[in-house]
């Protein structure tokens, strides 16, 4: 149903409750969506109230089976009449509804272009400690994630982050602070989340290679300290990185110093 | 800068001319994209000239650094003032200018949720073959990629498969036709390239598994038959799948019957 036009249509979206189906207890891939929601100060319900829409059928081995007709994992969004999932889609979606990206055409697709670039480099972040089997131990394919994970620090890490901070340093509209146009979008907050999630699993690597990106180190701090932003961060609201999407071991953050003396 | 208003530039954009910039004589990511112009009987550029708009240094041993102030990697989409890159981003774009995609705001997120589903199913896909860097020879990640090629056959090809067919069995709409509403959309073109994608990779996993999936099976055929899809498919315009994304490796497909009575 479309909601686009007239204004009792406006009025009835502003009522309609904001609803956020997913995993309770962890970042995820609900992040985001919630640092959107804070930033725009707007209420939200977070609830993992999603088994219902999810038959969780683990009869295979090692697979958690996820059978449903309209929904193949959370995030998911309920917002009035609209029920929509993958992480990438609700914030295309929120980004109008929250006034977190431009109405131009432009604007609003480079900012979606943006944010799948930025997924992608979180999909490939939880690929370092599970590049074999999401449904395996991490013990059981250590051996992949070592591999793995020393080339996403080498190369993988660097391209990303080269990409960003050449988009920083091209975008004189907001004086090099954000991604697109003059303010803050909902790409900057996830550059903001990524960068942070990246910290917690390789927080050696990531000390020393922040200090070659100039623009994005600033935009992680200008982030950090929006006032919604920063309250949200010292709540309960929050939750801590665990052992969901970013984890932290040892062995896959670069060697620190004394060991690589040895090598 | 927006097109979005006025008679005026409703016009300019039909005039302006659609331009795919890919790298050429593969399918890859930029294969939808030809899909969708196809369907909808829109002429379009196809070329290999974005190399302009990425400066490629491959100074780091084994890995080509694109780096761009706009772009990170191909397919980029130049369309009148809007030029875009990102597969789901610039199907999402097109979805909506080439009619293939519903304009309702459920429906357009929807279609927008599959393809995303889609894509990351093709992302895995992908990985089955380069588990460990991207930038590396197949031959030097090989026993990763039989491992992460056996659960892939075994648990995740299988997870997206039962969502997809759940979901043609729900939309009673298209008489379980196509994923989204009354008629075909980009999200429909995307499940026949993955299945045809994965038939090429894996020939003789997806003859056993297809029958398996009576709807999506038949879809697969509806999209080929359909004649802008079954002329382009015969021209030379479409590209065979070779040594790009999809990728056949014998020893990544399922055993064959007999090896299978060895085991």
């Amino acid at each position: 149903m479309s909601n686009t036009d007239g204004h009792k249509a406006k009025k009835a979206r502003t009522e309609d409750k904001y609803e956020l189906l997913y995993w309770q207890g962890i970042p995820g891939r609900g992040e985001p969506i919630r640092l959107a929601f804070e930033e725009a100060g707007v209420s939200y319900e977070d609830s993992g109230n999603f088994t219902k829409l999810l038959t969780r059928n683990a009869t295979k081995a090692g697979a958690a089976k996820l059978l449903n007709a309209t929904h193949f994992a959370p995030p998911i969004l309920r917002h009035g009449d609209v029920e929509i999932s993958q992480l990438p889609n609700i914030m295309f979606y929120l980004g109008s509804k929250l006034k977190l990206a431009p109405e131009d055409e432009q604007g609003k697709f480079s900012v979606n272009q943006y944010f799948l670039t930025l997924a992608d480099l979180q999909d490939e972040t939880h690929d370092t400690h599970h590049p074999i089997a999401v449904m395996k131990y991490y013990e059981d394919q250590k051996d992949a994630a070592l591999l793995r994970a020393e080339d996403f620090r080498e190369n993988r890490v660097p391209l990303y982050l080269d990409h960003f901070e050449a988009v920083l340093k091209h975008n004189k509209a907001s004086e090099h602070k954000w991604l697109v146009g003059e303010d803050l979008t909902y790409a900057d907050l996830m550059l903001f989340h990524v960068v942070d999630g990246l910290k917690f699993a390789f927080p050696r690597f990531m000390e020393a290679t922040l200090a070659k990106y100039e623009n994005i180190s600033s935009l992680y701090e200008r982030v950090k300290e929006r006032p919604h932003i920063a309250e949200y961060l010292a709540s309960k609201r929050r939750h801590k990185f665990s052992n969901g999407l970013y984890r932290h071991y040892e062995e896959l953050d670069a060697p620190d110093a004394e060991e690589k003396e040895e090598k």
